[in-house]
């Protein structure tokens, strides 16, 4: 398709910017507010258009799940309001003042935080993340083009309707945040050569999603591939946290990418707890695939494949393995995991040092549930998504990691000889 | 190329990273310490290498400024290993907690920060950068690959021999840094596809050195195209710091990519002052090319062309530009600039933070020569490079810069309801 629109949308994302650089933090944040009453004083509307989007999925037959994330209740609406109003409250990011020194030549040299510029979000069904993804924007004082599932339009423009009038009654310019107002992929695909205007893609959704925009994009990409999410019980676990763990992380919502998918368990337990645990989990209707080991203790089990190690399956499916020791167990992470989230339960504070420092993932945990690992648990308020890049921002991300810095020097007339 | 000896060699240095990621920061700072040993003690090996190089570099005809890079002395070698005092002695970045918070979970969660793993550094003939570069990786508890140019492979393997003596003497791995000991660049392609166990490669050199790394490989890339550096003289600016600022920015050291390549001068000052400046960079032996107002004031100006505004010349050539205001000089910085290194000369403290919030480089200078940009001068003890992008890194990049962070989060057996 032509480049035009897709340039033009990009470049006026990109003026407002520069506007938005100038603009005082009361304001942005004002303008975030105005998005939370008008949200509310929408909601009708919103539950109106978003009730036409379900009618239409369900007439082509949307999957039950995806028509569950598309779902809007008047609940999750005022969730998503009081969301907006969190991240209001946080502390500013922009203008911090990272590190500061004065160098023997008398320059003043600082590192300030300030915004990336242009942030396209590229995201599937859920609507919540428009809103999110528009204050975080905000808060960070970065221009967002958003583009959401081509299931959820008529939700994405009455919740944009909401926006647009949030920007309008603060002041800012409506290109702060602009909706892709259009269920054509090349218009995505537009955009995302348009890397002179366009400062970072954030593509949330599905691994072949994710895929399709790195193979097509010379943008800088914060990316999330999976979520290989591993507890490992050691030695000397707490068995009685371990089990609740263990049940946690798989069963409490299994489609999410922090739901553990791998469970490996210290040879020291695998016996009569093992084989009482891998019971309670096939009574939650979890299939389990494992090791030789574990195939002697719970002969349901079918044999693990080198694939189950790896798999994300987002489902009631476990993979389960024994190891010897605690190092095997970090050697199994670093071979399959995916760098997400990995639980360690132990008692035993200089083995839980161990594995926090060898396994290399966003986040690592001790003695909890991976389903933790959320930037609302963390206290970030909201997360624009999570990452499993070492680059620039890892694990979920906030407004603060949606700034960069630059540095600021401050002199009397210094030369350099 | 088989594919097969690149990658043994980044799998070697996976393997070296995950030791790394184990080892005291006392160890890596004993190793930091022999390495800057190794090399006094073996300076005359260095020299003689480097000599050899030389010889063979001027038989086959290679560039004055490209002999200058690569011509080791004895004081360079001193100021070497004087870097690698300086590394050792900062702060350590490793394991430093950047944030911590009792979430109301109970759980406590930590940003800590931690190595990024494995880096792959290209460089061109500067033989210091070796050991820059292997020292600040040390630091930040990296595996590290270095490549270096190929005129410089006997002063490389001698300044590596005194690496690999340094990392023996701290008990570290050999595969701790790796030199690429090959002058075929299809192995240094064949490096580039290894993905999965390299996590960023940064390339050191011209802009065409660095585009084709980009071209061919799917490792995060930090990168630096180009200084295209601007000074720009405000209607308030101190006149006599105005002259002294310009004439070092352009003329200290033109071939660098902090000196200035484009000069703006505000309205007020387009008559006698900018004529005597002007003639000034003339006696310099700096050839001038200006918009119409500057060549209707200094007739031996060629007229600028587009291509010269947005120009990184590295050598005696100015482009000197009439404003008619502070916005229009930040529009012309918008527009033609690199990001990399800006400055104003104003003593009007309201214009000048207007030109830092608004001017969107890595490093925004008020009152003092572009040329400050630089690791050493803000106090990073040595760069690995200077970034121009805006994800992870920007501007000179220290030791802090080659870290990442993981959450870590401890837990009395919580699990999310």
């Amino acid at each position: 398709m032509s480049e035009q629109p897709a340039e033009a949308l990009a470049r006026r994302a990109r003026q407002a910017a520069r506007e938005l650089a100038l603009v005082s933090a009361d304001q942005r944040h004002r303008a975030i507010a105005a998005i939370a009453a008008a949200l509310r004083a929408a909601s009708a509307d919103i539950l109106a258009a978003n009730a036409a989007d379900l009618a239409a999925a369900r007439r082509e037959g949307l999957a039950p799940a995806m028509i569950d994330r598309l779902t809007l209740t008047p609940q999750g609406l005022e969730a998503m309001a009081h969301s907006l109003d969190e991240i209001r409250d946080q502390s500013d990011p922009v203008g911090e003042i990272i590190s500061r020194s004065v160098r023997p030549s008398g320059l003043v040299v600082e590192r300030v935080r300030v915004p990336i510029g242009v942030v396209f979000i590229i995201f599937e069904s859920r609507p919540n993340v428009i809103t999110d993804a528009a204050a975080l924007c905000l808060k960070s004082a970065n221009a967002s083009i958003l583009r959401g599932g081509k299931e959820a339009l008529g939700s994405n423009r009455a919740l944009y309707a909401a926006i647009r009038s949030g920007l309008a009654t603060a002041g800012l310019s409506p290109d702060t945040v602009q909706l892709v107002d259009t269920t054509d992929y090349a218009f995505v695909e537009a955009l995302l050569r348009q890397d002179r205007w366009i400062d970072l893609v954030i593509p949330r959704g599905g691994e072949r999603l994710i895929r399709a925009v790195v193979e097509h994009t010379a943008i800088p990409v914060i990316k999330h591939y999976k979520g290989v999410c591993h507890v490992y019980i050691d030695e000397f676990a707490d068995l009685d946290q371990a089990v609740e763990i263990a049940l946690n992380a798989k069963c409490q919502r299994p489609a999410t990418c922090n739901a553990m998918e791998t469970l490996l368990v210290h040879r020291a337990h695998a016996g009569p707890f093992l084989k009482a645990l891998l019971e309670r989990f096939a009574a939650r209707g979890v299939e389990i695939r494992g090791c030789p080991r574990v195939q002697a203790l719970f002969p349901a089990a079918k044999p693990a494949t080198e694939d189950d190690w790896a798999a994300e399956y987002l489902d009631l499916i476990l993979a389960v393995r024994v190891t010897d020791n605690l190092e095997e167990a970090i050697d199994h992470i670093a071979r399959y995991g995916s760098n997400h989230t990995d639980a360690i339960v132990t008692q035993d504070a200089e083995r839980a040092e161990m594995f926090i420092r060898a396994v290399d993932s966003s986040s690592v945990m001790v003695n909890a549930s991976t389903r933790f690992a959320d930037g609302g648990l963390y206290g970030l308020g909201a997360e624009v998504g999570i990452s499993t890049d070492k680059l620039h921002a890892r694990g979920p991300m906030g407004a603060a990691d949606l700034t960069t810095y630059k540095y600021v020097v401050r002199g009397s007339g210094q030369i350099r000889s």
